[in-house]
């Protein structure tokens, strides 16, 4: 057994997803999730603001990855380029554990409050993201714009890759779903019945 | 004086965001903006869920023209020339009163739950207009990731249209930042940073 053990924030995130998708995140309580994670209510509590939050543990320090590998981009990177240096920051943080990813997507997808809080974490990432931009020298306005591309990038890449073969690295999906939104958007010659 | 007289939901729509805007959101009860509108609060709850919802009373409408205008654009349209059409159709539709929709945005922009509810209205116009690409044929996946792209650019457009210029068209501005957004994905020789 390794000695280190996972925090508290950590085991009480995995209790919360676990009990949501046994019994149902309308049953489930603050107590029984923290009765789960081995602690007090009150402990929950300090980590959490509500039991919602506990699905969302991991996306300060998402949003601080991919803008940390957006700053680290080459000067001379492209907006895309660094953006997808921040897609890949993402894959490779989040990429380890699809079965995680699959059964929190199932839940979330379920719940119209849990999508509005996910909605609007997705929009907090697009804020880095843009700073992140105009760091790197691109106007504000275009900033956005692409900031909300990559974002939605991420969003239909991580969809993709949990409904996708189990074998398949969410970074590379990240990467081809890029690819995909660039193609769709840029190619003024492609018809409009697409292959697939 | 016009014979037509709007109706009791636009009268209540008018008098939310009045209210909101002079006395506050949180300070706003629901009794005040029916009586403002000459009804009972049991008509109110005919018409709305809760005080949030006067804010998106024509969020079906939008939603409605937008999906008509992709369907009627001509079957030879490449996806990025249908979705302009949707974003046409939006342009015209709530093009005509950029005051209101200038001190909507204000009021949705300073309160979490209202941002909140705008995303969500966003995300299931998202999903209309996946349906409505799919049923113009382009595959399941990149209509997906194309009508997201579509809500950005309609979500940033009006942005730019409620903090810009008084006298700009939105069509216009709608129509501009869907090419700034083509441009930025598609350009593979465009350098990081950009003229703005």
């Amino acid at each position: 057994m390794s000695r280190w053990q996972p925090g508290a924030e950590q085991r009480l995130a995995h209790a919360g997803l676990d009990l949501y998708v046994d019994q149902g995140y309308e049953d489930t309580t603050v107590a029984e999730i923290a009765e789960r994670a081995g602690v007090t209510s009150r402990t929950f509590f300090r980590y959490f603001a509500d039991k919602r939050e506990v699905l969302f543990s991991g996306s300060v320090e998402l949003q601080d990855e991919m803008v940390a590998a957006l700053r680290r981009a080459p000067d001379d990177a492209r907006p895309v380029e660094a953006v997808g240096a921040a897609l890949d920051a993402a894959g490779r943080l989040i990429g380890s554990d699809r079965a995680h990813s699959a059964r929190r997507h199932a839940v979330i997808t379920a719940h119209h409050e849990l999508r509005e809080r996910e909605l609007m974490k997705l929009s907090r990432l697009t804020d880095a993201l843009t700073d992140g931009l105009v760091s790197r020298g691109v106007d504000p306005s275009g900033a956005r714009l692409f900031a909300e591309a990559g974002a939605v990038v991420f969003r239909v890449g991580v969809e993709r890759w949990v409904a996708g073969p189990p074998d398949a690295e969410l970074t590379t999906v990240l990467e081809e779903t890029l690819e995909h939104l660039c193609d769709l958007m840029g190619a003024p010659g492609t018809p409009s019945s697409s292959p697939g």
